[in-house]
């Protein structure tokens, strides 16, 4: 199968590296000079659990890439999918399959405005990774992801399931969900309870979770997500999502989280409003309130300013 | 009258001061150490608007004093007073009038406790002052206050009004009110939808009410505040609150608030749970939900503690 990733950030990267390796034919698409400058030069340097490595791949600007595909993954940060996938119409052949597996909920209504259903395929994983520089990928641990074709027929479920043999051929832990939106929807959550306090306030998840606040707000934010997220069709018990929350956060607890790298260390603005301000938008069209996340999306948003984030 | 300013920081050096200047008698009684040493060597270093004057005043440790008093004002942080007024026993006589006049919000179920409720005064004022140092006061602007007794007998009234008129006389424009409760609630909003959020921010006013996200935040705790109040027999407007509190906030954009200097510059425990916990405690046991203030103070209660605050 022949692969685009679109965004080669860290998770691209992953992605990337590990299906090359198994023997699937790889692009890379991205906006960072210095990192496209980078691998063309060098190559992709990773650092795979220790050791050190080197791949090559094709990579281009959005602008630049002519030829068709078979599977695109998308890996921007949420406010760059829809310009990419505008930047990127020349790679989509009639049956090109376009996998969502970005953080935060509300993609498929981004997707669908230029990619065909039957050819969505939406996701969810918990893979992690980071880039050390331009051109430098640190993949370290393990992880896994769901898939499942946005619209039920046996063509796109057939092509679904094509992928995810190829992810899970590459390592990459994949299998086929028949509810991967209670994935996507538990993951937000996750990100909702970790991501943006930890942005706020400045701290690593231990210093969050191992706080004794801290669970009273995560159980908040979990009762507001299970309630939203019933009128969706996907149903939670918040106590054990708040108990699987802490405990799955403290095991890495020297993780900083995506929105603490964006805002704290990089001075970029954030995805709240595609996790904790993606529940307040659903949950007000509703009629659930949602006081809690709009509250820390407010403050985020705050603090984006104040911070002069970009 | 003989006055005890129980509590010496920068607002009940101000109190003093000009009770002095007015021809009172005043004694100040503190906990700070280097504050007491340098008012007993040196006097009290005034900064009166611009001009550097100076004033002589007894000064005692809680445990030091044994003189019973006309009037007692108390200006401690919300936490200390309990540990206070148990300590200060010996200055009240059967009719020294004991005047809170901290910020938030519940005090006088503190003071019902060591003071006889004919002997209480409740009020509110908006004057400020700040230390920049042991025995050294700046006091600069304008300001009021209103006073009110808790139990209305004609005894606690006259009593009041003696008091109401030896602070005017200071020029502290005091006046009598007989609704202190709804400024007290007033200032409580206005304070927490400052102080807690610029804490949590790290920014001074401007930076908080300046920013286009703030107003629907402001919104959303006044109408708490309003809902909360409303049980308690004061009643709001929430649009003019949040109207008034951001014009009023925007005069002075450079200040820090008091949560500000005690967390970020001095990490000191701030009085969070007087102000937006307070609504929250309030709130809860009229049945009232509160997600918004909660909120807030979990994120400052564990902003104190990753800062180490004490």
């Amino acid at each position: 199968m022949k692969f685009a990733i679109a965004g080669a950030g860290a998770m691209g990267c992953r992605f990337a590296y590990q299906l090359k390796q198994s023997g699937q034919e790889v692009i890379l698409i991205d906006r960072w000079p210095a990192h496209i400058e980078a691998i063309r030069q060098n190559g992709l340097h990773v650092d795979w659990n220790g050791q050190e490595v080197v791949e090559q791949f094709p990579i281009y600007y959005p602008e630049e890439v002519t030829e068709q595909v078979d599977v695109v993954i998308v890996f921007t940060k949420a406010m760059q999918l829809a310009d990419m996938l505008s930047a990127i119409q020349p790679v989509f052949g009639p049956d090109t399959a376009v996998v969502c597996l970005l953080n935060g909920l509300g993609h498929e209504l981004v997707m669908k405005q230029y990619v065909a259903e039957e050819n969505l395929v939406m996701g969810s994983t918990i893979w992690s990774a980071a880039l050390d520089g331009p051109g430098r990928a640190v993949l370290h641990g393990v992880g896994s992801l769901s898939l499942q074709n946005f619209v039920d027929t046996p063509n796109a479920r057939a092509k679904t399931q094509a992928i995810v043999a190829a992810l899970d051929a590459a390592g990459l832990h994949a299998s086929y969900s028949e509810n991967v939106k209670a994935a996507i929807w538990r993951k937000a959550c996750v990100n909702a309870c970790g991501n943006a306090p930890t942005a706020l306030l400045e701290c690593d998840l231990g210093g969050f979770f191992d706080n004794p606040y801290t669970e009273e707000l995560v159980s908040a934010i979990a009762q507001e997500f299970t309630a939203v997220a019933a009128t969706q069709g996907v149903e939670f018990d918040p106590a054990e999502l708040t108990q699987f929350i802490i405990s799955a956060s403290l095991k890495i607890r020297e993780h900083h989280a995506s929105m603490y790298q964006d805002l704290i260390i990089n001075r970029r603005l954030t995805e709240v409003d595609y996790i904790n301000g993606a529940v307040t938008r659903i949950g007000e069209a509703a009629g659930i309130p949602t006081p809690v996340n709009r509250t820390i999306t407010q403050l985020v948003h705050m603090k984006e300013l104040l911070l002069g984030a970009q």
